[in-house]
């Protein structure tokens, strides 16, 4: 049976040299197998797809294995590879930088490594930063730490410049580590080197710690992000019953997508609200969040309120625009504009509260990785490398549906992934914090 | 089109009450939809397997997925719900506890809901262990501490015994948090019901820290058992660097299966050698794991070894039976073995070599639940208590595919899950720790 | 010899009854013995003191050793205890609670031990807090948690009234936690008994994060606070070596005395710069802290600087009040005064730079102790309870030169202790971060 | 006035060089004065001994204060100093490394600075091992990491072989960082250069876990080993209450000294009885240990407790030596030791029981230092690197009373400081634990 296009992934042509990794391609001889380009998985396991499938004759939507192919595209002992890493920090990223150089190096012989220093602008010649010569010696320990090794910008370059660079410097294949923007730009990268009829493969490593990489099951680093909010929850929590009305705000990682605020509470069930850009709330109002926050108050003397960065954009909107010297808008910042409210609301009411306002964003994003996200970065770290290997190019190493895969960026960039709010996730959220379901 | 009934749960009854919890049944209102029980995953999502079924006409293997339903079988407000703890400890246990009796109390409205203490023990009235009385105040804070608040124990009592004991305590669902054994154990409970003809509804939450349970993605705690050994192996290569020929050797969890081991490796990369139940590695010879390290050793001047407890039975084969004080066969310390296998080797060459054995099994045990885990304990929690409520029966709630779902006890207990030696996981942790492949 | 007065502590009466607690009076038997009044330590520890008493005939200054008194004032088993906690939260104040219900309870028999809701607002009835009745089945696992279990209030309330409180429920003693503002409330408390002449002990447990209480040698729960901040500084260095030029700015607590930003410098050694209250330092200039900065970012591309809460207020002299809505001045924060100043520097210079601002000190305040502080804590509580048995009222247990010692409240609230910039803890801190000594 | 010649620290001669650190010599100016050989601190502050010298008119016992001193021994930028690691494992050894390196480099730009590895093998020439070449930059990250850089070893080498290499090698100062016997190693080196006239400075830096180094108040790395074992003992009486009749025993260090298991008791007060070296107790009779742990069974049906590795030793007296395959005596582990008798005492008893052994001593060995230890280690370093400049030698660095001195290794090494049975920190141990003082 035929299977959709939509996944497949590009090749820079056939691959020509035999994998140097001794593998096997027989069942039963406890030597794992090499992956083969046929072996793919059904992306939506729901019967009624299944069913839909069987009745209308189309083809399911199918992703590629990840893993080590038997034959490779590059002959591995000459290549140069590139790794750069971009956007904010997120934990894990030098897990990546690691497993990607060992694969590299031990898997495949690899000689030259280079990295390339804060992000794309390391691309740009201009900004003179050079690079970094990396081998497992430098990078062995890197693990250990938050940040990125390479160091990072935001922002894109000149993609004919970075296209530039890399030829110059004979890469043979681009890692990027970034977000969103990242793998938009290293797709674009790989546009202008598809242009250029030049055989480079681009790969890009989904970082983004607010989860909102679409299909893919989960983003590195988003579990321990929600892993050191956790406690800091907990604490908050202590803060708020350590007055009388005591409040505690804390304001988490997330810009359009709430993920870290909602798993962190469920994580730590000491939150009474959760705020995410997926909700419209408003605040006045019989409905509304300072009504509930009142109650719960008089309940039990004290509240726990988790918001996400970007929730509630939708408050601001019949506000004066405040501008700064320059004259550029100022972003406006819900969970500073949640404790001036809230604390406008009582004062009226002569209610007498202790709001403690709490934003542990930097502390989470430079924490080092968790067992469970250090395993995964591991594991993603390889699967790029041989997919890299094996010619491809313009995707995406991942996880859906627990089985690691490879996935067009121009797949997983066409939208941001969001909390379904009739989803079984927020229901659980809900169901945790006992927020009332009309906040939503 | 049909669906096999392989995954099929029991069910007590009709569901002829309403779910006092207030759902919608109509997508696009923001409101979750209750789950109906024509809602199924497939559970092999290999293209492979999806193509045998067209071909073949057969049905795809399916599961139910979990989830609150519209019309529940019991009368929530009436009902008395029991929880036992089993087995030795696990993260995350005290988290299951207090989701199930959050979820009875807060969404079911459910008014008494017994503690059974210390494991099936408790269902023994000659132990004479009584019951405690759960809800919400009491088990508030408990899932900030490891162990179990209701007290476990090994090992099962008479089934009649422990139908009695809940058909007088009028209990009607009976929530059971265990291993491989406590899962029988309930089912077996389960058919004894069925054989009394009574309405009890008996839920399994698979808790095995080896993650052996098999179909299941996970087992709650495991994510927390690595993620706690790991920082020792970072200390314990510490303890290796800091003496010439330094050999550390940690024994972890894993009677059966070595994921723990494994998964502990791969996240903190820093061990040379992983040895597992699944596979079989011989000492001596020039492909013997002493040789092996004997090279590590010359090229490095220090190694990290990990060893699951199960793993090397079979070199106990020839060995002398020693037995205690009573008669009995001493059980084998993979570990201890280890330890004076390699002094005795070294010895001989008269190389000197310091050896550091660490055993952290109960640290690892009784450690809090993570972030990961403890989230995934509310959720499943919530889940058993779900299906409980719309009177299924002889089930476990878990994840598979990364989707909640309830599986049949009987299908989760018929083998013990393992390490596939040909599987990709196996092959990351062999790629991790560059150990010989001729040691598997 | 004779001994001067200043550290003498003032007595309710005559010590008539014994010591409920089983201890010895001779050496040598392997049992603790009594303390005894004539039981005192010298105070100033240099030989240049020694000397000058010895030759003016000067009585060294000395201070009465804590413990346990074999006659003591109260009839144990009679008494009616009472503790408040006041003030922000620091890590520890729960451990004390717990000491002080335990040593009461086991050590001495007493019955009825009254928690005092949210601080001196407890004692006062017409904020209709009520109490906490405590023993040690309530207080059993408090110390896992930071925070503090009775609830506090900043700020003070009418003396009369309190007393008054105090009267009306037949308390003999009142354990007072909290900082330099509420132990001068408990004194206050104290001289009102004495004009009364009521026999109420009021003893104070110096609590203050800030670690900014004169005389002794540390406040409870100052440890926890730089070890808490101590990785939070380690993150922050991440996250400056993760962006071309770098900088990251963290506060700390300090209002008057910069020791928890100094000592966490000093713990984590990534900081380059540390501004403290005690110091003077001018932003512009040649010797000024932005051309510092500018040196240290083109040297090493990175610069991570740590500002207590206090510092540089001098900066904000000549600056125009900016008022809030009610009319208020708004207090200024050096943090972010920082921030844009740095920001607008190198804004002007055209020198790109990445600022990250880091605020944690709610989840420092909120953790739980450290297990150095929770000893202290433990022991400081046991200390409080023998001195208030004993009859002495209007003094702190703490402890001075290493030694556990009681001294007049009047004495360590006369002035706030500082950073002393002669001195060798600052010299320390200056050689751990290399920054210029003109700074201060 | 004369000051007793105890403590006074051997000069290798006249400093007659200027220290090249910019200090002042003047009060008031905001800069450190440096410390004069006339600064000096009373060792006894009770004011029974002050009074005792005053009336005898015998001089005080003082120590010497470190620091900085305005005249050196060495000219500094030609000084080659070494650094060695002996013995076991502890945390801050690397904290201590780094602190040393960086005051030789930028306080007084010592250009060479070798590292021995593998403790004093590494002073032996056969052995092999070379040298390690230290700066800045190696050793700028070891900190954050457990274990010794250098490598340690056990044992002592010829002390003539020894001074060969030192002379050698040029080496002006010799760091030993170790416990006792390293210590008196140490000695015994300063003692044969003194022979041959050579001028080398030895310092040591007093590194026991145990704590057990006499005269000074505490030795690094002992508040991290107890802050490290504290939530074990937290796990384990999870561990103890998740059964019926649970008991945990917890095997911590501490040859001839209790310190680790009495504080770590202290600090998680969950503990119910903790045996330490100091103490003589019986297991049988009705004031044995066993007698009051089924006491404590029948009471709270669980029972945790701490044993400190060289406790109970005299148990074993009338026990039959076992002796091992080369016919050595096996050296008896009261852990084991006590979990079989336990064991045996409940079974005789028809007692169900279950016992959890938890050793964690590498755990903890191995750790990496908390900012308490951090802070000391940096200071103790930076004191050792100012007095071996001085030309002082064979001392220690060191802080007693809470000042940071200097003491003459023979002084400390005269015997080992052990819990004083009658003192006031076992009072307190007892008070926390509440077990019989009986069985002292």
């Amino acid at each position: 049976m035929s299977i959709t296009n939509r996944f497949n992934i590009e090749q820079l042509g056939e691959s020509q040299f035999d994998s140097p990794i001794k593998l096997s391609t027989t069942k039963g001889d406890n030597l794992f197998d090499f992956v083969s380009e046929s072996d793919r998985l059904v992306f939506d396991l729901s019967l009624a797809h299944y069913n839909h499938c069987l009745s209308t004759g189309e083809a399911p939507i199918c992703l590629q294995q990840a893993g080590p192919r038997q034959h490779i595209y590059f002959n591995s002992k000459e290549v140069t590879a590139a790794i750069v890493t971009c956007g904010g920090l997120c934990p894990g990223i030098n897990n990546v930088i690691r497993g990607v150089v060992m694969a590299l190096h031990y898997f495949y012989g690899v000689k030259r490594i280079i990295g390339i220093p804060y992000g794309y602008e390391g691309l740009n010649p201009e900004k003179g930063h050079g690079f970094v010569e990396l081998n497992p010696e430098k990078v062995r320990d890197i693990h250990q730490f938050g940040g990125t090794f390479l160091g990072s910008s935001r922002g894109g370059q000149d993609v004919g410049v970075m296209v530039d660079t890399l030829q110059k410097n004979h890469v043979d294949m681009l890692f990027a580590i970034g977000g969103d923007g990242t793998l938009k730009g290293v797709n674009a990268i790989g546009e202008e080197i598809s242009r250029r009829n030049a055989k480079i493969s681009v790969v890009g490593i989904p970082k983004t710690i607010d989860n909102d990489i679409d299909l893919i099951d989960e983003s590195f680093g988003f579990e321990t992000a929600f892993d050191v909010a956790s406690p800091i929850l907990r604490d908050a929590h202590n803060e708020a019953t350590g007055a009388y009305n005591g409040i505690s705000i804390i304001k988490l990682m997330g810009r359009d997508s709430g993920f870290i605020a909602a798993s962190a509470s469920l994580a730590m069930p000491v939150v009474n609200f959760v705020l995410v850009p997926e909700m419209n709330f408003s605040l006045e109002g019989d409905n509304g969040f300072l009504k509930a926050l009142e109650q719960r108050l008089e309940q039990k003397k004290h509240a726990v309120i988790v918001v996400a960065e970007g929730a509630g954009q939708e408050l601001f909107k019949n506000r004066k625009e405040i501008k700064d010297a320059s004259g550029n808008i100022k972003h406006e910042d819900i969970g500073v504009f949640l404790k001036e409210k809230i604390g406008d609301y009582f004062k009226e009411r002569n209610t007498p509260v202790t709001i403690k306002y709490i934003d542990p964003s930097y502390i989470i994003r430079c924490a080092p990785a968790n067992s469970s996200d250090s395993v995964y970065c591991s594991v993603l770290a390889y699967h790029a490398v041989h997919g890299a290997m094996a010619g491809k190019t313009k995707f995406v190493a991942s996880k859906v549906n627990n089985k690691y895969v490879y996935v067009p960026i121009s797949e997983v960039t066409k939208k941001r992934k969001k909390i379904d709010l009739e989803g079984e996730f927020w229901f659980s959220v809900l169901q945790s914090t006992g927020q009332p379901f009309f906040l939503g």
